[in-house]
């Protein structure tokens, strides 16, 4: 029998609280599995005003708190800690308002992304996040660990399509900053705070979000090269020669790409040879056939110039979505790869072949039979590592490894998945002392009780 | 003679404290011209280590600074408070690396916006801030001003353009998040506390940031429509036709495209007649050829469909820079009106019109000399209003008009040139009293002694 959720039964409506044995596994653990953890109880608000009652109570009575959206995460940040109240925002779903003439979608925290994608597609426009949680994800948590995705390399993260949003604070403070402007600069940028921060500085009720034109046109394309350099001249060829088109640029090693075509039931390469490295590239625009002539100009220039070995250009949509299956083949390996470790690093691109090399090196020295698997956004400088070497005893040693070589090399340990409790430990390998300090001093603004989020993100 | 500027001349090389005769009047006030103030001194340091020095003696003793890049702010925000320390970054200069794998620039904040311009564009690529006080502003002020300019619609403003920074805060702290990668999310993103904050949270030092590829090809047309409606039906049509490469959409309300035309010497008009509304359509892309048949195509549909009423696209370099020049014609004319206002105001699009039609009936009202003259970047919902009547007295009034009908419409009174001094009694018409107490609550964390541009941004 907790105080405050007993306070919390009277002052909200009967079935806005779920504990004892009402509640649902779901909420103990996100996406990552681990360390599941029953909360004291889950509320669920009904509005934004119940969640200023919630936090004014917390506050009162310094109960911490954590909060869900989808639970979709790999980081821990939403999995219960001992003694945690859980606030769930699967009531607060809803598009709120498209508005047209400015492009914008208006919408509730609770809001699972393709819900928003969906609504911005029938309107005529595009929401341009894309991730493969995208059925479950929701708008709040995509700006609580500031999402990536696929299309980042164009249209930026989700820190890019928030214009504005509305937060409930660590004291039970409604702060609404719905903007719909693209130039705001009066005063500071509030949303600033509360997007990528996982909802350790407030709770995220509403965003504005910013849509583009609907692009008709995709053109997609499965490009050979011989070496990392290779890719990095072909990267820079597509930059100057679609111009602002280029949406995807996905690298996959053939440590990756091999593995999933002989492993992945009913997935074949467009080629009969393997190649070193892979690169999935995809043009949108809003004219097919020029679109489709650009592309394989730029790619019969680079055949021509020695930097591309071979290249296929999707003649169809199952063409297409042959290609994109072999990218998103990951979900289907990783079973098959158990025990392993999934990691999200970003890196200095120039960096990038001698952190490959070294962690490789480094891997093989801590176990024969490890195997590491490279894939990932490289025009957005992020690399996803899946490592095995068969025994989960090295799980810390393999950790030590990818993260400290990302330190050693100016990269990043949380690239697009966030910190949660999962990766905070690893953070002083990105994050110097004085960056570390100044997150705790905003902390400690915002939340002084530390009651939001308690745990995550910032090292103990 | 005051303590901590000769503890400073101690600490610092002599030729880093100016003061007294010396004291150059360049440092008493900023574009805005206005309340001119000289400093206690100018200190100068060489580094940023120097940097830390200033503000940890500064700390000790309380004493108040103002932070000053190029002074080309229009919103007082560099221009000194009585008693205050100017820390001029003067002698903070310089390109430190370009790194073309990553496509980044690392710079220190003294280095002018046109030095960064040329350096990329040396190297291959394109630094798209582009504004009117490129040879004067400096990099560290468009990033405390997060200044936006004329391709906003396609790179975004400078927040989107800084990767990393390094910022020396209220004590002397040196924070050093110097990032080159697109995807980072280790913890709170710290740059976004110093990017748009105006110096009020910390002073930047050095930033890395985000290059382009080089576009060579620049379309550029002049388009003249009926109505509001049928210039957002053409921004929409443009944003779905040229896909990602439409870099500039500049509005011109007869009211200013008619002064400009007739009181430029040497400035014509490409059309015969005049119209509602002209805009300035530019797109960047890779292919010259293909780029204007693709633009020529969107814009003859568009004429076909009744949208557009007429359209000039620019047949020489010649042609195009007259066509900037009508754009850029209000530095011109600005003399020619005094006195006048210049108001930067941001509106949720839809607004627009009853925005206009409101301020104009206003204006009127207060005098029958009334005279506003509208454009700017509407497709980043931002305008600009010239406003004069002849009579200096009626400046108050017309704040309130402008301001107080933008507040009304959820606009915002300061777009892109900051808030300074000079607006920060008009933020409440954009900004709730939470939104405010919550900067006033990060300025508490950052500096609690209120030492660094204290009394700008914030209301009192």
């Amino acid at each position: 029998m907790n105080a405050t959720v007993e306070t919390l039964r009277n002052k909200l409506s009967a079935d806005s609280i779920v504990d004892g044995g009402s509640l649902s596994e779901r909420h103990f653990v996100d996406w990552s599995g681990e360390h599941p953890c029953a909360p004291i109880a889950v509320v669920r608000p009904r509005n934004i005003a119940d969640i200023s009652i919630i936090m004014q109570q917390c506050s009162r009575d310094r109960q911490p708190v954590v909060v869900q959206g989808g639970l979709t995460g790999l980081s821990g940040g939403a999995t219960p800690r001992p003694g945690e109240l859980a606030i769930s925002l699967d009531r607060l779903v809803g598009i709120e308002e498209l508005d047209a003439a400015a492009g914008t979608a208006t919408v509730l925290a609770g809001t699972p992304l393709q819900a928003v994608q969906t609504a911005a597609s029938e309107a005529g426009f595009l929401f341009p996040l894309d991730l493969g949680a995208r059925g479950s994800c929701t708008i709040g948590g995509n700006i609580a660990t500031n999402a990536g995705g696929n299309q980042v390399i164009r249209f930026g993260m989700m820190r890019s399509l928030v214009l504005g949003l509305e937060a409930v604070i660590a004291d039970g403070t409604v702060v609404s900053s719905l903007n719909k402007m693209l130039k705001n600069n009066a005063g500071y940028d509030l949303k600033q705070l509360f997007i990528g921060t996982e909802g350790t500085l407030g709770i995220v009720t509403r965003a504005t979000l910013r849509l583009y034109p609907l692009l008709p046109a995709k053109t997609t394309a499965l490009c050979a090269v011989a070496d990392f350099d290779a890719m990095i001249d072909l990267l820079h060829r597509l930059q100057a020669g679609i111009g602002g088109n280029l949406s995807a640029f996905e690298a996959m090693w053939d440590s990756y790409f091999g593995y999933v075509v002989e492993h992945v039931a009913g997935l074949r390469s467009p080629f009969d040879v393997r190649f070193p490295i892979c690169v999935l590239v995809e043009s949108e625009g809003s004219d097919a056939r020029a679109d489709h002539d650009r592309l394989e100009a730029v790619l019969a220039d680079a055949l021509a110039a020695g930097v591309l070995l071979d290249a296929a250009v999707a003649r169809s949509e199952q063409d297409r979505e042959n290609l994109w299956r072999i990218r998103d083949g990951i979900a289907e390996i990783t079973p098959m790869l158990q025990p392993m470790l999934a990691f999200d690093v970003s890196l200095p691109i120039a960096s990038m072949p001698s952190f490959l090399a070294q962690i490789d090196r480094a891997a093989r020295a801590r176990s024969e039979s490890a195997r590491l698997l490279v894939f990932g956004h490289v025009g957005d400088s992020n690399l996803h590592v899946a490592a095995t070497t068969g025994r989960e005893q090295d799980f810390p040693a393999l950790r030590d490894i990818v993260y400290g070589t990302t330190g050693e090399h100016g990269g990043s340990v949380a690239a697009e998945h966030g910190v949660g409790t999962l990766r905070k430990q690893y953070l002083h390998y990105s994050r110097s002392a004085e960056e570390i300090a100044l997150m705790r001093r905003l902390k400690g603004a915002l939340d002084p009780l530390g009651i939001l989020n308690p745990g995550r993100v910032i090292p103990d």
